[in-house]
């Protein structure tokens, strides 16, 4: 029940949550003197919105549905929301709709991350994203971290504060896209947010405060349905706001989304899912079990913790080589301009090219015995010049010392080992997995043969490797197009086993051997080559 | 799965829709990290509070849940209403009840007649109905009878007026009572309301100008599930309220609640079930099939057609004995004063006894050959002293003329002949009934003999004939206590069959022959001796 998309932007295989049905009642007479009211439900059941559970029906709305049927002379075009149990009515307007570029009704899927927002529109009459776009999450002035966050919503007024902030957020760029599009944003008829825990707490400003303090309990984790109006999204007022549910306080509805994205639990196939955000979200499993887990693996690849890391914006360096044979480097930075900084996948890419090439040694030190003018020595230790001062952006030079990168070896460790263990904690070997999904910015800039020669992916063929994107994002659309996702949703929350990683010896004697390049055991990577000089 | 009251007061077989759940869930741990909300959820499916709908979850009620339950440690008394097609959870408050003679919660259930208003107080904890009074519709002075109200509601503005008038005597019965017991109207957590098809158009400000013009169709006949917030009523706002659907224009939900209270469709035997106000609706049927119809049989027995006609209100002779032997006449007043009128039973009585004695003709006219100081001229023809000048209130003859009993002999034959005319429809003879429920104001008052013996009823033995009070509020009430009915009201009004009866020769014959006393056919009346003196 996969929906893919085409390369025309539709996708394939849809019941979109939300219907514009045109209709045309039989007129009421002494032989059929059926209620308008019920003479609608009766049409509308014949053509199969079964079950009709109107769970929004007020009375309000009651009479102006009926006051439009009998003033259009029985005719009329209802909008239907499948609210995850049964179809909804929510709307009835007069036969003819308002001319358009994009007919409509709309939906909107929002990915609700820690650092950014991503927005889909869609238009439900076509099954098409007709617009994609992201900004910044403007919680971020109080705290990059979530942590910090949920500490600083320490009363309701702090919270009621950052949930605003959300709200603020989506309704500008819903209205900004509807404007630019001529659009109405009341003809936004279901949003869907796929978010993690904590941020799908402060969008509904519940209470995160336990969700990070032992035993670590989330306010909700399957959420009701919401109408707009509840929130004050620009948006239908009776439209629904569906959030996506957390299987827990450290696997949110933006890895759930995820799976639903890559459709692993559809799959006979054994697959992983990895995320890699902030945190690190791991799914393995099939169409008969699901296995979850989540760590801290991703700082590193966020910018922030390593000297000249960056995300994956304008003036980062994403791809890095390096000739083994002349030590010629080249790199290429994201809009071509100048290097500011480094991003993720450029400092993964730099760090396997500088193995290979013999500047760093299988301890992940800078190897001082090569001889090049890249090599120097720094306040913080021995340095590598990735970028002269005459190529950068501030005119000095893009350093990346042995502290940083001993930074991004701990998080490769701690994702290849996230990655050994939950294998293990389900009696498989790593290399037994069929499919690999990365998601994720990580997923979508990173090149796998890279992050297995540094030992941070296991040592499958490539083409196991499947680049996702925004897997988070994508869940949250494919909903709006697949109503029957609703309740493959419940089946992952009831199916899915959570795992802690507890620190024990085991993942501390795990996490040690992965700290090397590749590994202790070169064995678990036999595609590596591994140069005479980095052994030291 | 008949509810009935015993000597107590309380009914039997329970299982009311709203339900008061004292909780204490297991605390979290990190062996059991649900979330607050989910952890009630799943307590309460335990507790086989299911399905569990939550039709009624507002992000506002989910915060203020939510943080009750952790207030109190997670324990808590939950209030729990079965909306239908499932369980809602409406209100979660502190492990202590306050203390009250009445623990509650409460429901209210309304029948909502055109004259009248009934209301009973349901406590669910004891399922008992604690308080029964009923107060007078305050519509009344913008029309007797429901065609002037709905030609006054002509505007928006007047229908608003309309119907807050029926809210604000809602309230006003709530309060008062709720008041008297020392009790919050928001522990009213259900109202039930069975009215006519066009006095429940009235109550939820639905137009009601369709009804009485062909081709006499509702707004609504199954009305939605409303909460007591969009009402404006006296409960808890979060309160369902249930208003019993209609078949059609003119078999409203009070017909329907009264089936419910009879339980004629869930009885292998075949029952009849009439219930006289205004209009007169007639239900036969059994446990497989139901046909419906109603006319104007009525109006001469409530009062305001007949002369001296009043209601059975204090002052209404409501029983008459003629010694046919003496000619002496002895009556009963309602609260044993002078009278002041005569209410329907009294007339049936009158009529039924002059018939017996040969003050009256097969014919229905005064039988002047019989000499009586009764028997006088007066200016609308020949009249009948009830009661002299000296025993009456207002101290003048209280009389009744050959033009008042005209007019109650065309009630009893519409009545006669739209009980045999429904039974002709289904292939039955009128006495092949098993059982005949009398409803209404009717039923309470009359005896049945006396309707036989004018030909109002058919002949049938005299314990067939079962009085049922007020059916409507009866079956309003049985709905709180037994969510059951909920299916029951369905399928009675998916089974029923409503027949329109049309005036054509039949009708008319069966008509004219049904005016005379007790019939122009005296073989389908055989337990009633006709006095030779009134063969004329």
């Amino acid at each position: 029940m996969n929906i893919s998309k085409n390369s025309s932007g539709a996708f394939s295989g849809c019941s979109p949550i939300v219907v514009e049905e045109s209709f045309a009642l039989d007129k009421p007479s002494l032989q059929d003197n059926t209620a308008d009211w019920d003479r609608l439900l009766k049409h509308l059941k014949k053509k199969s919105f079964e079950p009709l559970v109107l769970k929004g029906i007020t009375l309000e709305k009651l009479r102006k549905i009926t006051e439009t049927v009998r003033k259009n002379n029985f005719a009329g075009r209802a909008v239907l929301i499948y609210a995850k149990d049964g179809w909804d009515i929510v709307d009835v307007s007069e036969p003819t709709p308002a001319e358009s570029a994009f007919e409509g009704p709309f939906g909107a899927a929002f990915d609700l991350g820690t650092t950014r927002i991503a927005f889909y529109l869609i238009d439900f009459s076509t099954a098409r994203v007709i617009y994609e776009t992201s900004v910044a999450n403007p919680q971020i002035p109080f705290g990059e971290d979530i942590l910090s966050r949920i500490h600083y919503a320490s009363t309701d007024e702090k919270l009621k504060e950052l949930q605003i902030l959300l709200i603020d957020a989506f309704n500008n760029v819903i209205e900004k896209v509807m404007g630019e599009l001529n659009l109405s944003t009341d003809r936004i008829y279901a949003i869907t947010v796929a978010g993690n825990t904590t941020m799908s707490h402060f969008f509904l400003g519940l209470n995160p405060s336990h969700i990070c303090r032992d035993p670590y309990i989330p306010v909700v984790n399957s959420f009701p349905i919401f109408r707009g109006r509840e929130l004050g999204l620009s948006m239908n007022p009776e439209g629904i706001v569906y959030v996506f549910p957390n299987v827990g306080s450290y696997f949110g509805g933006d890895a759930v989304a995820g799976i639903i994205a890559s459709g692993i639990y559809q799959d006979e196939a054994i697959s992983l899912l990895v995320d890699v955000g902030t945190n690190a979200e791991v799914v393995l499993g099939n169409k008969d079990w699901l296995i979850a887990c989540a760590g801290a693996a991703g700082p590193a690849l966020e910018g922030g913790v390593v000297e000249r890391g960056m995300m994956a914006t304008p003036g980062a360096i994403d791809r890095v080589r390096i000739n083994p044979e002349t030590l010629e480097l080249t790199y290429h930075t994201i809009g071509d301009q100048k290097p500011i900084g480094i991003c993720g996948s450029g400092l993964i890419d730099l760090i396997a090219e500088m193995f290979q090439a013999g500047f760093l040694t299988i301890q992940g030190k800078i190897n001082t015995k090569l001889k090049s003018p890249r090599i120097v020595n720094t306040p913080d230790g021995t340095g590598f010049i990735v970028a002269f001062a005459e190529e950068t952006a501030d005119g000095k030079d893009l350093i990346v010392t042995d502290i940083d990168i001993g930074i991004l070896l701990k998080s490769k460790a701690a994702m290849y080992t996230i990655l050994n263990i939950i294998a293990r904690k389900v009696g498989l070997d790593i290399h037994d997995i069929d499919k690999f999904y990365v998601a994720g910015t990580f997923g979508n800039h990173i090149d796998p043969r890279m992050a297995i020669r540094i030992g941070m992916l296991p040592d499958l063929p490539i083409e196991k490797f499947i680049p996702m994107g925004n897997t988070s994002g994508k869940g949250a659309s494919m909903l709006l197009l697949n109503r029957k996702i609703f309740q493959d949703i419940e089946e992952i929350c009831t199916k899915i086993t959570y795992v802690e990683l507890n620190v024990n010896v085991e993942l501390i004697h795990e996490f040690r051997g992965a700290l090397f390049l590749p590994h202790t055991d070169p064995s678990l990577f036999p595609s590596v080559r591994i140069p005479e000089i980095a052994r030291g």
